[in-house]
């Protein structure tokens, strides 16, 4: 049985601690945010360095993450069979309902976008392929929780955090709703991440039946939305798009 | 002075193995690949895959890129301040000039895209961020051997195969290439790298005068050239693109 390595367990802190909060470092914040000497911190800082993995700033002498990350990154989504699958459908989606469209996937403990189709009007919009969304409010992260167990206990050590006055953050209102969700194939959030977005999500089944991933609209509340209550055709949509996503996948019809 | 960490170096090999080629590798396939007893490289793998860098496809047990990188990589883009300065730049010389824009940067002996606007229409296209682009045969890489001479002496090693009947692959004649690029402040590269395609791209400079970047827009030949030269007005859009992003990042009026 092999074992870990520490310091690549340490590089990847290294990584953690750059790609959060501040960015750009000095070594001693980086010594002793990770509780290492700065001679052994320095030698990581150094490898990482050598490797691409960071950059260090010329005229401060910081820290940040480096380019070799974004092309190792590029190349997980070229191997990513779900998304692969997804380009097409996610595509049409978007055209259709005039939304912009997410495929996600649990990542830590929350659902990391791997593919992101801006809205088809000619607004400016920031892609967020990489970003993290979180796992208990979103319509994505609600699916997720509901059809994967892995998701359901990495959601219970999240501490739910009211994101706005519409997020359910007790216990049994968030299990009811997932609850919900299984019961009616698609999850959905009203203004529970963002005021005025509101997001509707159903689960991408593979050939063994395993969820591995949620497609999902997010669009104006007002859009989305009639008197409360998320467009049924949106929810048609959606579930229509997983369906075609999964049979790709080799699911088989259901 | 710090030393380089082996067992770092070992897991970056590992991690370019699996994001060039086959990118599914078993065990084996690794540990002869890198030139490792299979021990050593299950516990390098074993350590990858539990710092998320790294996947194992359960059916076939192969290792594949894991989904932190990609969390790692938008991360990068974050932090990038070249990137930031010219988010809006870019998108409006997508708008004006109707084609795809570029935003490269040197890595490794490539131009690393590290944004990529869409042609304003409703055709169906890639996104690119994340990519390589060769450094020898498009206006990117031509504008960054011309300019930073980090990137002068990496195209030196790289073997400048034919990717079209166009691509220049002399040595003289690529020097050359540079020389006019300097003196005209601008490179282009018509059908050097994809048949039918053209493409033109100026430097960005930051307050240290130094480049640190390029700017390129790249479209069908028959509408970026005109009788086999680039449009004058598509030289000037760039131009004025690059020229605003540099003052941006502070490198004053030139």
């Amino acid at each position: 049985m092999a074992r870990t390595i520490q310091s690549l367990e340490r590089a990847a802190a290294v990584l953690r601690l750059l790609a959060g909060g501040e960015r750009r470092l000095g070594l001693s914040d980086i010594s002793s945010a990770i509780g290492l000497a700065k001679g052994t911190t320095h030698g990581i800082l150094r490898t990482l360095q050598q490797e691409g993995f960071v950059e260090q700033e010329p005229a401060s002498g910081r820290y940040q993450l480096g380019a070799e990350l974004l092309r190792l990154g590029n190349s997980y989504l070229d191997v990513h069979e779900l998304r692969a699958r997804a380009l097409v459908w996610t595509d049409d989606l978007a055209r259709s309902s005039g939304e912009s469209v997410y495929l996600g996937v649990l990542h830590q403990q929350g659902v990391l976008i791997v593919h992101h189709v801006f809205r088809p009007d000619d607004s400016r919009q920031v892609l967020e392929v990489g970003a993290m969304h979180p796992l208990y409010s979103t319509a994505l992260g609600k699916v997720l929780c509901a059809y994967d167990p892995v998701a359901h206990s990495e959601v219970a050590e999240v501490v739910r955090e009211p994101l706005t006055p519409h997020t359910v953050t007790g216990a049994d209102a968030f299990e009811a709703a997932l609850e919900l969700t299984r019961a009616r194939g698609w999850a959905a959030d009203v203004e529970e991440t963002w005021e005025g977005v509101a997001s509707v999500a159903a689960p991408v089944h593979d050939r063994r039946r395993m969820p591995v991933g949620a497609v999902g609209i997010t669009g104006a509340v007002e859009r989305v939305c009639q008197e409360g209550v998320v467009r049924p055709e949106i929810v048609a949509a959606v579930r229509d798009c997983v369906r075609a996503v999964s049979r790709d996948l080799g699911a088989g019809r259901f």
